[in-house]
């Protein structure tokens, strides 16, 4: 343990400067234009896996964006830690609203500013340090292999299919994932359950052409307003959301579990505050954490339609859109709730439009069961280095992999996540702090030596 | 007569290949980068009146796009005819949508499509023509002058301080505006009112920042949950307006004008295929013709926030915005029913979110008595030409400054409109038929002959 941190140390600002560079390259994968640079990206990485120490790393194409996969087996008779992470980002609009590029890493009081900084390149590249660290040091207390992707952002189209007809590649003890937040560097948290994802896409056709909205208007449904007033009946005066069985198949959590999580250390005001509103919104009968942790939620994502320019033009439009997305809690079933979504979207259309509704891409709930050893590794790895046992905490967010993982490799998935909910994930001005990086480099090896002792 | 048509029919190529020249000049006035081209199209407007024969052009500048005057006097005892139009545009987008290029004007089966075609340059340029007509045959029978305004289609910002300050310049007889459609080359009518406008922009702020739909989704309100909710509430189950007040003011047709408003030509069934939905939408107890011609209404022109692009980003959006304008008929006041909607739209905001509303232009409505001078006179100009009487409607759109000749100049206003409302005003693939191109040149002179005569 000695040797890690004296290496660490010395190594530290070198590990900042690699970081940055990964920073530079705008892998945002929803964007065709972006297709090089995803190849870039990827070469990237693997070029750092083999300088970290790794004894074979592949990158395997899909028909979408690459996979890199790399990998060090030190013993057979050693477990396996099986570290997931992607190398993608969100896109990074609205470009206006941030104060430096967003593929253009700044450093400012500690935070590196950039997209991508926190989810993921930042908390993958803790793991390839993590793992140089311990290379160099002779120290490797398991055998390792990256699963490093290039969809996470866009719904993992490709990777189930590469877990599947690669069961044998990726054979390992555990899955570790950093791509989570925790409640503070002073509270350290682990997230012991993402939510599940249907996202999808609507499209209401009024006329067949933009029209004047003096000539027509009055007489020919608006695709605008039809739109708003589908979206705004998919909430009630309670903020339930209205489409028949969607809470069906929720795993109503336990008293007892609620009082639980009613304990974590949590402030209604400052939570507003920070968010800069004067009152809070969610369904009826359930707090803040509990709206976000055990309770499906529908979103709207984006939308758009006729004159979004500057200035007025007066169109009545042919077209409007919009992106939602549903979040599921355990035990609903992705597919089956994408088809109640997109039905509910047909049935409650009016006849003067056409509606158009269509999934861009769903994943599964999952949950770490508190008891399993991966879990157990990784609190006693974080009460290592933080001086205290960390708290369960379920996650609002979706890693639509992980359910695949445990079904395809039988293998349990534990969240060692080093941001913060303040990070701007998929906002603009995402940050990392630079303590909560060197944080994670200095946690995961002692994952890997737990992880060791008790598999 | 037979002098005027002599010399159209010689030059019927050149007059439209002039128009083709100023439709490739790109005068979009809501568009700050269209500056220069503003510029451009003036002082093309100004060479081509100087050409025709006018006596005196100039180019007036004011706090936004310049305005061209132009006149020619013949004789101080004759009437004079004040001609209104504007050389500015509607932005062309969606231009995805179009068929050839916007400023490229192509001809297809007769018909011209560019942008401005019809909306208002081709019409304007019939009254160059045919003023050139008259001056050439030395047929002029009144005064003409010509004010032609770049700001239209922005509402006609500075067009009422020039107007109040130039009384002396523009005194007239009458104001003669083609800038508007009738029921067809087989039906010709005269739009006997316009409808005032009150164009509005909405933004609605829930949380400060972009937030990541996962981790945020279901404890802060969504702008554009709320935005929805808002804008589906402007209308009830019966498509009446709810804005407290809206319909105050309005002053309510009689039956025996409704009943007159039945008797013009029109198919329901027809309308509906030509726009390509299934079923109208509309005030209840109101037919499509009425619901257009003496009814207000409220329309989105335009709706956006969050993420907008290609394929999926999950996340919550700070903001969302609309474009939303009322039309508004005889009695109602733009400046009362702008606050009447801003106001209403404050009140209705659920104090998760902050809005802000404000006015991007208004105007007033405006009837022409049928009994008018000017009326009489485009009634006979269009049965000389068409060989049957015009039949009186009311059109839909908004010609912001009529109720403003009225006031300041104490003129009536009539509307000779030669386009038709499948001319694809505001909208891709805006055309104007060469056949009514030449129609409004015909006919105009006989407009000027029939109002010195009747004057």
């Amino acid at each position: 343990m000695e040797a890690w941190k004296a290496y660490q140390e010395q190594h530290k600002d070198r590990f900042l400067q690699e970081l940055l560079e990964l920073l530079r390259i705008p892998s945002v994968s929803a964007k065709s234009e972006h297709k090089d640079d995803m190849i870039r990206c990827a070469t990237d990485i693997k070029k750092r896996l083999e300088e970290a120490g790794a004894d074979l790393v592949e990158i395997y194409a899909t028909p979408g964006h690459p996979i890199v996969y790399g990998e060090k087996k030190v013993d057979p008779s050693k477990p396996t830690i099986l570290v997931y992470g992607h190398y993608d980002v969100q896109p990074a609009e609205p470009l206006e609203l941030w104060k430096s590029g967003p593929f253009d890493p700044t450093i400012v009081d500690g935070k590196i500013f950039a997209r991508g900084s926190c989810d993921d390149k930042g908390q993958v590249y803790m793991h390839v340090k993590a793992f140089e660290t311990m290379v160099q040091t002779q120290s490797l207390s398991c055998n390792v292999k990256f699963l490093i992707e290039g969809e996470e952002e866009v719904g993992s189209p490709n990777l189930g299919q590469f877990v599947a007809t690669h069961k044998e590649l990726l054979k390992a003890d555990c899955v570790l994932i950093s791509d989570s937040a925790m409640i503070s560097l002073d509270t350290p948290s682990i997230d012991i359950g993402v939510r599940g994802l249907s996202y999808i896409e609507v499209e209401v056709t009024g006329p067949n052409r933009d029209l004047h909205s003096g000539v027509y208007g009055g007489a020919v449904a608006n695709p605008i307003t039809i739109l708003a007033k589908m979206i705004a009946s998919l909430h009630d005066e309670n903020n339930h959301i209205t489409i028949p069985g969607f809470y069906d198949d929720v795993l109503v959590a336990t008293d007892e579990e609620r009082t639980l999580m009613a304990k974590a250390p949590f402030n209604e005001q400052d939570y507003a505050e920070d968010l800069g509103v004067q009152a809070l919104w969610g369904e009826k009968g359930y707090s803040t954490n509990e709206r976000t942790g055990i309770r499906p939620t529908l979103e709207l994502n984006g939308i758009w339609g006729g004159y979004t320019g500057e200035g007025a033009k007066t169109v009545l439009p042919s077209k409007a859109f919009a992106k939602i997305s549903a979040r599921l809690v355990p035990n609903q079933i992705s597919q089956k709730m994408t088809d109640l979504i997109l039905n509910h979207l047909q049935s409650i259309a009016p006849d003067c439009v056409t509606v158009k509704a269509q999934l861009h891409h769903g994943g599964e709930p999952y949950v770490t069961p508190i008891d399993s050893v991966p879990y157990k590794a990784a609190a006693k790895a974080m009460e290592a280095t933080f001086g205290k046992a960390p708290i369960p905490v379920r996650g609002g967010g979706s890693i639509p992999i992980c359910s695949l993982f445990e079904k395809e490799l039988g293998l349990k998935v534990v969240f060692m996540g080093f941001g913060l909910d303040s990070d701007n994930l998929h906002s603009p001005n995402e940050k990392y702090d630079i303590a909560n990086y060197y944080k994670g480099i200095e946690t995961i090896p002692y994952f890997h030596k737990y992880f060791a002792e008790m598999a």
